[in-house]
């Protein structure tokens, strides 16, 4: 049953994680999907909305202020009268900076695509979402939820993975402290650290858990673990875990 | 439905975690309860038999070698048949050692108790219980998993708190250690960190989360997490979680 | 004796880190000051100068590339045919970001100068060090290095530091990429977390350790760590120390 | 000039970080060197006292109190009237576990070693030293210095480490309380992960630095930086510093 005073929402749509999420969360509530493009969320909105659920894609930068405003305001009206109970952040840098060396990178392309996709979109998401949970702590049947999808790159700086890391560290400090800030105000707060490659499903074996290949971690499982975070009582909090394959090296 | 192909064990049953989770996994297969003194378990082993479940209690003591390969032995004949699902390690140290100056310590009173309750122990549950769990793989209906129960005190070692800490941290290396060689066979080893006082339900509040004092834990929140790592997917498994009351300062 | 074949770089010279590390490691070679005003630098390149040291200031804004380049152009007339071999990152962010309740923060006043001043000025300043360094592995007296000051916040977001914690864990996972990148090529790359507030020095107890007020840093106790750090042989590498008054609370 | 007042200790003696450390303790103080079999420290013992130094060893097991006590009255005979200003617990297992899978491993062969070795040292030498390195807070020339040898393991729990780790691990935390309970009482306590091979010097290049092979750490290297922990300003103590060689893996 979808629930018709909450909704989630989900920023970062791409063939995995973020749609993978989106399908959990919408078993339970109304889902918005944020991407860049909509060729991004036009399939999983379908696909959602045809199996009986809510779910609406909308166009949108997270890292730029005016463009998550102007999809709030959309928000705002189309979902009249829900309230926020989960928020998730999974927001890929533009132009994804390459493991380089650190001499070959440039601030332009690598640096701030970097700093802009991690940390600032968290920051502006976290802004425009914080303040919805918080409203929602005292009537979401589960305590109102933000989690940040973080990498391997989130706990350390490897060679080649400079301003990757910078970014992904940068961020997980930004989630920790909000998590202290908000947890005893009632949000949860979680960070999620992705240890591997993330399997794209595909015909041959979507939906699927079983079929995921070995070494490949299933973004099935990635949505689960965060609709789990998100339904852990408020005396139990998880402010964070770490998801990969059985068989991978770490 | 309970399994009747399948078994859990709780190595640790005390008033709050180790009766929560003997319970939550009294869900879906028989569970062995395993505890120095049979007044630990009698009445939650009686609670879930009645309920319809099926539990044996035992009394053993885990660190010792020869008290656990009896009580494996008498679990050889009453679970005869049924493979080994899921093993928890949620042993306390036999007399728990106080937080103490340093220089008040004893060997005997304050280190080896925590060194064998929380390593030793844990080294013969897990040469005990690893194998068992490795045969199941093939056949498991979630991949075959241990989880240890670990604390504040397995991440940093706290003024007055060295030998719990020692003992702690020490833990959950073997652990971590666990997870790197027995994951890629298939073996979900996992380790949580408790971070904060845990409640103990009694007739007004048992078995009911909601209704857990602030700033306690549920042990029913810590069994459901234990629970959700059990059934994740093998291409996704946490090694390690924390769990701590939404207002606990950390 | 101070060398006339190798030099050290020092940016960010305020009242107290800068300063004395500049003082320290003046006794063994020149010594560059970078600061954004000249009255950070003005007395204390006097004070070398004066002391039989060799020093000049150059007003420069290292978190902006042309700045830095501008000073790397004078540099190089100046200290003619030396080479580096020794860089310190030690610059506070421009407007220092208040710890402040996150949804009371702004981009432009508070994420926005953290991001600059710990990361991308880490990042512009490691692209023109770097080079230098590389170029005296073979002729050096100790390896050649990189220090990059941190705080707590380059390890934990507390509650409140969300920003400052972003930039400061960022700019740690930046040092440690580098650490991991050309300490095989024999530069020697460090982290120091400054764990607790920094003595001023004054008239009253200036240049003297034992005269630092308990509770806070000396300065020179800081200064004299990064030299060590310096002179450690190639053989053993620290990548990390944490520094903090002896009464502290951890 | 070797201090009349004050002393050092080190627990541990063998062919490479042990030795190393004591001649570097032996410029400034007399020395006592601990070891099981009185040839691991006959001839630097011979060496130091030739050098013009003063040395004495004694065997002993740290690991048992009785030993122990024993030693450290044949110190107060020897050492009368002198203070004790550091301690080194070098100390290895006596039967160094064996890297091996887990379910090989044996209680008696490999965890008693390791955490006997590790931590009930380490315990039984912090309650005799403690003591000693309190009372010369007020009048010695550095502060009183406890340091405590680790290696990677102490941070992690490998495949195949899992009682190595167990025992670095509890070590670690051990050391961290320390710190925590008798930093604030003026005495430095310090923990070093050593991560990597560590060059046993011979004939070729003894005491040299620079002419160790590529890829071990000098022993002297580490002997210098634990020097460096030991004249640290009380106001900058280092709780942990890593050392591993330039070209290391981590």
């Amino acid at each position: 049953m979808v629930s018709n005073k909450f909704f989630a929402i989900v920023a970062g749509i791409g063939p995995a994680t973020g749609r993978s999420v989106a399908l959990r969360f919408s078993e339970s509530y109304p889902v918005v999907l944020l991407a860049r493009r909509p060729e991004s969320y036009n399939d999983v909105v379908a696909q959602i909305n045809k199996a009986g659920g809510r779910a609406i894609g909308i166009s949108a930068d997270a890292t730029d202020e005016s463009s998550l405003a102007s999809a709030f305001e959309t928000i705002k009206k189309e979902f009249e009268g829900l309230q926020l109970a989960a928020a998730i952040y999974n927001v890929r840098p533009n132009s994804r900076p390459s493991r380089k060396p650190f001499l070959q990178l440039t601030i332009s392309d690598d640096l701030e695509p970097s700093l802009i996709g991690n940390i600032r979109g968290l920051f502006i998401f976290g802004q425009k979402v914080v303040p919805l949970l918080l409203e929602s702590v005292d009537s979401s049947p589960y305590p109102p939820t933000l989690v940040v999808t973080g990498a391997t790159a989130s706990i350390r700086g490897s060679k080649n993975w400079s301003v990757i890391a910078a970014g992904k560290c940068g961020a997980r400090a930004l989630t920790q402290s909000l998590a202290r800030e908000f947890g005893p105000q009632g949000v949860h707060v979680a960070h999620a650290i992705i240890d591997g490659g993330i399997d794209v499903p595909d015909a041959e074996h979507a939906n699927r858990n079983d079929a995921t290949p070995d070494g490949k971690i299933s973004p099935y499982g990635i949505a689960e673990s965060y609709w789990n975070l998100h339904t852990q009582h408020k005396s139990a909090f998880t402010q964070e875990i770490d998801l990969r394959p059985f068989n991978e090296h770490f």
